[in-house]
């Protein structure tokens, strides 16, 4: 099957699961109090916003391709990385001070508009939204302990997903200072890719997949192999989006990167590239809440030419075709192979 | 053993342990990255502080009780309530905009004050402990994933252990809730104690060291009938202890409750009796950032005048004697009955 189709059958199915456990927990819920009620129906509408699926059908596809059968089990594994990503992303949107995700209002955003009569109702959507991460933090450990996997797979999973939650927490670290330090170098940056990218979108769901499927650790390491750089080129296409993507297609802003103030590989290499006059400009750009259209437009000028925009694209393809030759040269069986090479070319080919 | 040498022989059994996992995560953090090590020791300092450590003491206890033997296994699931304990605390700051906890800075202030020079460091100080929140709840989920007890049991304690976050988690909300409206009702805070105190404090930790024991479900339901209604004691005694304790030996301001706006039982049933000069004076107290010490003594007073403090004292004694009743019926053994009983009665007394 084509990598378009799979995608979309399995973003179904995922979609399915998630809609049936959320409805399930918000029924839960209601038996408690209307504020849990609510606090989950909120959740289940977000999570069920849409969004790409990729470390879903990650999970999924790894683990068939290593000769996993039980689908139902492997689509509440897929669900709980799903879980994971909103719990990370609200908890993110606080931080960055973002309104918008997936085409809607960010969770912080959704409670201080309910509550706009009261005191304060930014703080209290904050709250809220501090809040709501935990909780899909737990549930998303909760549907993998009730999976159908025997107990030794499933607290291996268990591991590995509150590993990847600490490891991606320590990228978002590094993420936050970079916003905040003058000095930051493209080490940094390469570091927090890793952490935040490469293990949480790609090695991380690819391991659980062949966790699940019972990999030797040989598979395992292949599986980095072939993550890791696949991860990088991943952020590095999702930062060349951020700056010059379709708003409308991506869900958010196309200038929350440069207000926030986001030290990305391509900012870095601009700066790196450019005359005084480009190089104050991007300075002053960075982290200006209030920037125009305009002066958007001449950071975007000044990123294409430094030559920095086609550093990033060119780093981003050497990055994938090292990915394909640790699948190519694996003994992985030829679907999964299939699989994994048309991915990595999606990755590094869609537009949102 | 008395009720205070089994508290401070286990506070230090745990203690101990505390410092040697959280000594093993800086190791492994400083792998990654300055920053990732940076936050895990301040992780470990905020752990260590101190804290009455009875969550702990109680998954012990109840295991010992109930004829557990692995007395390493049990002080491993003992530590994930303390690293589950410090990412709510550290969360529950943020959202009430405290700064002291266990007589030191809340985390977000000791962020905040290293980072003072930057932009804006109160935002870069919630962000971080909104991550060192998160770092905690999967260090929970790890050492309990990772400790000698059988993979069945391992399960268990991880559903229960996530079950409670969620629970805290409602229980919370109806808290932020209860500080932002007017029309809070005895029920409401009922139900916010059962579910942030009784089951969290209280029915959640003897679950999980009855669980680790491999517990009935009778004698899982006999420790709910014990749990809930002692919980419930527990946090009327933490209200009082809120407004009329010592600062210094509560390792918190005695007016932060007040500050905060929180309708406890102490404050609903003091506006119920009291004449309206009263009644004004309390409602402008609440949620009065710059209230006095001299206006302070002035909301004791009716409290004390109003009835309500010995209301609340009357009702937390009845509490804790149908708590021990549900204990003195059981068929537990002696040992075990014997320290349910002295510690129903400790958490009564206490002044800290």
């Amino acid at each position: 099957m084509a990598v378009d189709k799979i995608l979309k059958l399995y973003k179904k199915k995922i979609e399915l699961r998630l809609k049936t456990f959320l409805g399930e927990k918000i029924a839960e819920a209601e038996k408690i109090s209307d504020s849990s009620k609510e606090i989950m129906q909120y959740i289940k509408e977000f999570n069920l916003r849409g969004g790409k699926r990729i470390r879903s059908i990650l999970i999924i596809m790894a683990y068939k391709s290593l000769g996993g059968k039980n689908e139902n089990a492997i689509i509440d594994i897929a669900v709980s990385a799903e879980l994971m990503q909103s719990f990370l992303l609200i908890h993110d949107d606080i931080i960055d001070d973002d309104d918008l995700r997936r085409g809607g209002p960010t969770m912080h955003k959704i409670y201080a508009e309910k509550y706009k009569n009261y005191d304060n109702p930014e703080k209290f959507g904050e709250s809220m939204a501090v809040i709501a991460g935990d909780l899909l933090a737990s549930l998303g450990n909760e549907i993998i302990s009730k999976s159908e996997f025997d107990e030794e797979k499933k607290l291996k999973l268990l591991q590995k997903f509150n590993k990847v939650v600490k490891l991606t927490g320590y990228g978002e670290i590094i993420d936050i200072l970079s916003g905040l330090r003058t000095d930051v170098r493209e080490e940094d940056i390469s570091k927090m890719h890793r952490l935040k990218t490469a293990t949480y979108t790609i090695e991380g769901p690819l391991h659980m997949g062949a966790i699940a499927a019972g990999a030797s650790k040989e598979q395992l390491k292949i599986l980095s192999e072939y993550a890791i750089p696949l991860g990088m080129a991943f952020q590095t296409k999702d930062d060349i989006l951020g700056l010059f993507g379709s708003e409308e297609k991506l869900g958010k802003p196309a200038d929350s990167d440069i207000k926030d103030g986001k030290k990305t590989l391509l900012i870095l290499k601009a700066i790196e590239n450019s005359n005084k006059e480009q190089k104050e400009f991007i300075k002053n750009a960075l982290g200006n809440k209030n920037i125009t259209e305009k002066e958007l437009i001449k950071v975007r000028e000044i990123i294409k030419q430094t030559g920095s925009l086609s550093y990033s694209e060119n780093l981003a393809e050497k990055l994938v075709k090292k990915a394909k030759n640790a699948i190519k040269n694996s003994d992985f069986e030829k679907q999964g192979k299939d699989f994994f090479l048309e991915i990595a070319d999606y990755i590094i080919k869609r537009d949102y």
